[in-house]
């Protein structure tokens, strides 16, 4: 293609959705007429399952769940006029609840206001809003955030460090859906314990956000935690943002949470159309289904040129891989699919790994984010060449590295939008919502479920029984044992490798069990109990 | 393979080093004795190769420049003794200015000790200072660190938010081997005008690390800067944490530099091993080599289970993809290697995208880190349930995962320290510096250079030309024109596309142009010149 054609294509394709200031580029995706013509059809019935799963429909037919993440920005959309209302009653109660904090009249147990505010929660109910805090909390909100994501002691240490002495200011909010995972359980374990040790009481500093009558929540009303926010069962965790779970902790900073929901509701309403040129959704769904053949044979490099977006390839890893990331059709095919997610930032990442991208193996194609506004309105840019700015270098690199991507047969999508407001980030969560609802419609799986995730949980759940066992067998027994005869001991012969790892652990963290020996040698190592 | 020969595999393969208390696992990728032996007189060849290049060999024939990072922390190796000196003169260097920052023998201009440090770098220049502050910095460092490492404006002014108050009290780290990368100039611009605009002298804040002799030198020793550190020619950016680049920033934090020289000096010893299973690296290159088929068919998903390692493996991002990733091997044949490499840390990920793993597409092999102590000695952790704790949980999981991972035949590695210290953190930059090169010597490529960097940066510098000729045209342009006319005007009838860009992004930062019209229908848009 000559570059008329190629600007023609590009004009073609080009995507504007006005309200919105909201481009989408696709020309670089090296598609056919022929095989856009080919998935017509496959696209009619994505539109018409989305619009079955808008309207209530069962599209989660593994977990019999309605999945109803449109209705949160849309509440008159939901089938029922009483979900209608509970999706705008859970709005006004967070609006309400975020007033009372701001203002101190829920006051901080320490006196004043409270300042800090800790989230806990992993997955689904960490990504959203670590993305969403990155992008656009305002550089002095009424709370600081803090996230404890994950169940590792030193990591929480290290949150807690940060908050000694103002324990007494800090919310703290725990997210989770079942209120049965353990991380979050662990990390609540862990902060009530900071707080007991500080001498201050927990439940007045406490919200829960979890699904109605969980025991998590019954655990928060009987302590008299100050409230809690419900998470609806028809909203999946990885499409959570604009739930309780996005809107609290970013109401509580002070972001707009109106115009993010309006933000989303227009994109909504934007890739509601049913036609692929006129549908930004069906654009991306298209270029990922012609990238990598309907079968996520290219990664999705995600390349935002913008600090504040950062988190935004982390926060898709999520959605894209744990909806798309499926072994079987819905039809029962075995099917493997999936795409990989990651990236960080532009320019930076050119620096780290665009040698690869451009010279390297082409298993990939990227996503350009482009952000048209260098910084706010009324801060002076400096030159930093004759009549060019920072911004300008910004801008330029990533249209030199699209260019130069493209002339090595690499494929790259751009996505442009006018600045990062509550309003664009909201547009872009719902985006890629519909783009992996539509996408999953294409190749017939279920987005909504996430069964592989429960292999992993249970078998740590055995291995931490294990543990239990191990501890009580070597406790009551004098003198040493091997590894194998240890194995036997607890009826896990076939076990023995998980025993090795379960020891040198608790050996290493000064608990029950000590290894002697040479601790590379497995087999010629002593285990004893720890003298107490 | 049933549980006892899986069992038999891994005690095999279990590496260990008793001064490191490091362990590496490859049992879990599928490798048959076949495949390894047929890789026998590759790994002399690799092992021949590595010997010369520490010898002081050419490593770089492109750039004809010796690769000599491994010197750094074993200096009496280099093959001068003026390059030894030069590198012990220069961790001397680092510790004396350390000093005199922390005990205000060099005081803060605005009085007192400095605490604040804003190190501006991209790529190799941030990456390696980024990940050892995440994993090293203690909880109350001397100075605070804070980055710029890209050309965002926005991004700058919220870090300059940040030190709103203190660019006094802040020491500022020009990082840049060349002395004329654009990001870092950007950024010291941005940053001189801060200082200015505050009434602050600047060069009385600033140290330069760079190449003798570089414009960033000349420029720094012109002005007066406090000092100027060396990054040696024989040192490329993504192999530079144990060079200024990385110590200075390491020491000025309190972080313990020699140990982490001493941590990767062993893994070195360790890695000059030419026998394979006695040699760490040589271990992760074959499985890297028998994982992808020694063509990058898997991605490498490196997933600690520690907070502390989250940006691990941006880190090695950069090292495995810049220097993996190449068009061409050493015979001139095409051959588009390299490995792409992502993860975040565990077990949080396990949230976001355990599914697909798991379930989806098999196009990758994990490396778990483990890190054996759960917390700082000392402090006592809570049970989350009977006889269990947070960090339980967290080995748990890393366990499970991988057990899951491998019955549905998803291979891993699983990569084992004793807790994050300089100590370990350096063995770890080691160990992955060195299994690159061998990596590299088995598949033939050259890992020290990044010819396909260049391509962006010169695509980059010809938009900003083309964006100078651009606002001088519609500037002496009475009314307005199309695009296509714009064009003409130009002379550059092929880049219309690339004048959309630029003339968007002007635009929308209220500059020298004005665009008319529907944005989204570019061939109808009128272009005029700004009133000014």
């Amino acid at each position: 293609m000559d570059s008329a054609q190629i600007w023609q294509r590009y004009c073609d394709w080009l995507y504007y959705h006005p309200g919105l200031e909201f481009f989408l580029d696709i020309s670089r995706i090296r598609f056919t007429p022929e095989q856009v013509g080919s998935l017509q059809s496959r696209f009619a019935e994505a539109f018409a399952a989305m619009q079955a799963l808008e309207a209530g429909a069962i599209a989660n037919p593994d977990e019999h769940r309605q999945v109803g993440h449109y209705w949160l920005r849309a509440p008159e959309l939901a089938p029922t006029p009483e979900l209608t209302q509970a999706i705008q009653g859970c709005i006004e109660q967070i609006e309400a609840f975020a007033e009372k904090i701001h203002h101190g009249m829920i006051p901080a147990s320490g006196g004043g206001r409270f300042t800090e505010l800790l989230c806990v929660g992993i997955g689904g109910s960490a990504l959203g809003p670590q993305f969403v805090a990155e992008a656009l909390a305002p550089q002095h909100p009424p709370l600081n955030i803090h996230f404890i994501d994950n169940t590792d002691p030193d990591g929480i240490d290290r949150v807690l460090a940060r908050l000694a002495g103002k324990l007494g200011q800090t919310l703290v909010i725990i997210t989770s859906k079942s209120g049965g995972t353990p991380e979050p359980r662990n990390g609540l374990v862990e902060v009530e314990q900071a707080y007991q040790k500080a001498g201050i009481p927990f439940a007045v500093h406490a919200v829960a956000i979890t699904s109605p009558g969980s025991k998590l929540e019954v655990q928060a009303r009987q302590a008299g935690w100050l409230e809690v926010f419900p998470i609806f069962d028809w909203v999946g965790g990885r499409t959570s943002e604009t739930s309780a779970v996005g809107l609290l902790p970013a109401a509580l900073q002070g972001i707009d949470i109106r115009a993010l929901l309006a933000g989303a509701a227009t994109m909504d309403e934007a890739t509601r159309v049913p036609e692929v040129k006129r549908n930004p959704a069906a654009l991306l769904a298209l270029a990922w289904y012609i990238a990598g053949q309907g079968q996520g044979r290219k990664d999705m490099v995600v390349l935002p040129y913008k600090d504040r977006l950062l988190l935004f390839s982390r926060y898709l890893q999520q959605l894209v891989m744990e909806s798309l990331g499926k072994s079987h059709d819905l039809k029962g095919n075995r099917v493997e699919q999936g795409i990989a997610v990651y990236g960080n930032k532009g320019s930076t990442d050119q620096h780290a790994y665009v040698q690869q991208l451009r010279d390297g193996i082409n298993n990939f194609f990227v996503t350009f984010i482009e952000v048209l506004q260098d910084r706010e309105p009324g801060i002076p840019s400096p030159f930093v060449e004759p009549q060019v700015t920072s911004g300008d270098y910004l801008s330029g690199l990533l249209q030199g590295t699209r260019q130069a991507l493209y002339e090595n047969g690499r494929d790259s999508i751009t996505v442009t939008i006018p600045r990062v407001d509550a309003r664009s980030v909201g547009a872009l969560i719902a985006l890629y919502e519909r783009a992996v609802g539509l996408y999953a419609a294409l190749i017939n799986i279920n987005a909504y479920h996430q069964p592989g995730v429960e292999a992993g949980k249970k078998a740590a759940s055995a291995v931490l029984e294990l543990q239990r066992q191990v501890i009580e067998v070597v406790r009551s027994h004098a003198g040493s044992l091997t590894l194998g005869q240890l194995a036997e001991k607890v009826g896990s012969p076939e076990r023995i490798e998980t025993l090795y790892f379960i020891l040198r652990h608790l050996h290493a963290n000064g608990r029950e069990i000590q290894l002697i020996g040479d601790p590379g040698c497995p087999l010629d190592l002593k285990i004893q109990a720890r003298p107490t």
